[in-house]
């Protein structure tokens, strides 16, 4: 059985809870809060030195962090990762934008909007953060007037990682308003069979 | 043949010219200057909406970008790639690792440095990136301490992501000679067959 540890509340961590679920697949949950150096101590630190979660747990008695790889692993042979070469590199292309240019801004501003105090000296990162999380959205809309999902012909892991910070955009400020393709994607998403919403 | 839409002294758009040479494969190489505001021509944008190189312009006139999603797809049943699942989603593990622990810090601190004038007042962010970015590389030397590559047992795709700007991190500022193990593994690397240098 595979061991997550993760922060219930966190778009990353929730990533592997969807696909888990929507898998079949057995596990335990460990809540660790980061918010409270939990992802700093010697023992956390022996299962992930870059200190962050989610962190898997496998059979083996190792540890995948790095919630796209985690999901990369969990899908490989499911329906959830296509089965050619260059389907698989486009779910990872998706992927790796969601990790570099939506991620550190949609995910960021959620941050600082959700968690830290109204006055916030962070709140000055606000504008930039949502510029950069606009042209984000502003990609997958113009992707999704053609596609239907992000890992291919179907719903997958590409759609998992992306739906984690773009379904709560809200919470950092964001407009999905704008994004009609975007808003009709997070409802597709939410149709699929053994969905899961984000705790919190 | 496959083109490459990229910037000759970006460490990016270097690991898919690194990859291409030791994997043997043909291309042709299309400089396209992002500081002069090629990546956001309309005739660039219809290849990668994201307007980043690199961009690799595949047989069948589709574009596949994101350096790491470019190497995953080239390394595909070769010896830079694993064959095993776990061993796949451990090199995945370390490209993740790279674009959002590593290349945030290290090559934002290079780009601050080395292409921008000496008083740029985004040199006000280099006390940040370097201490982030030490952290990375204090990642890297704690498994270079149990490991001699990051792609399992041998050489492969995460060792050509993560010397990508790793094996330049003094452009940044960055001391190298703090971490033995790295600098023993960047050695390694260079001494790998068909291996290139980054221009410039």
């Amino acid at each position: 059985m595979f061991t997550v540890y993760g922060k219930s509340d966190s778009g990353n961590c929730y990533k592997v809870k969807l696909a888990l679920e929507q898998l079949r697949l057995p596990y335990r949950w460990v809540e660790v809060d980061s918010t409270r150096g939990e992802t700093r101590s010697a023992e956390f630190l022996a299962r992930n030195p870059n200190g962050k979660v989610p962190t898997l747990g496998l059979e083996d008695g190792s540890y995948l962090p790095e919630s796209n790889a985690i999901l990369y692993y969990l899908a490989e042979g499911t329906g959830l990762l296509p089965a050619e070469r260059l389907g698989r590199a486009r779910v990872l292309q998706w992927m790796f934008f969601e990790q570099y240019s939506h991620e550190p801004y949609i995910a960021v501003a959620r941050f600082i909007c959700y968690y830290l105090p109204p006055d916030s000296p962070r709140r000055a990162e606000l504008p930039r953060l949502q510029e950069r999380g606009y042209q984000a959205l502003g990609v997958m809309e113009q992707h999704l007037g053609q596609s239907s999902f992000f890992s291919g012909a179907g719903y997958g892991i590409a759609d998992i990682a992306l739906f984690a910070y773009t379904h709560c955009a809200a919470d950092g400020g964001f407009d999905l308003a704008r994004y009609p393709a975007v808003a009709a994607w997070v409802a597709r998403v939410r149709a699929q069979p053994r969905f899961v919403p984000l705790p919190g």
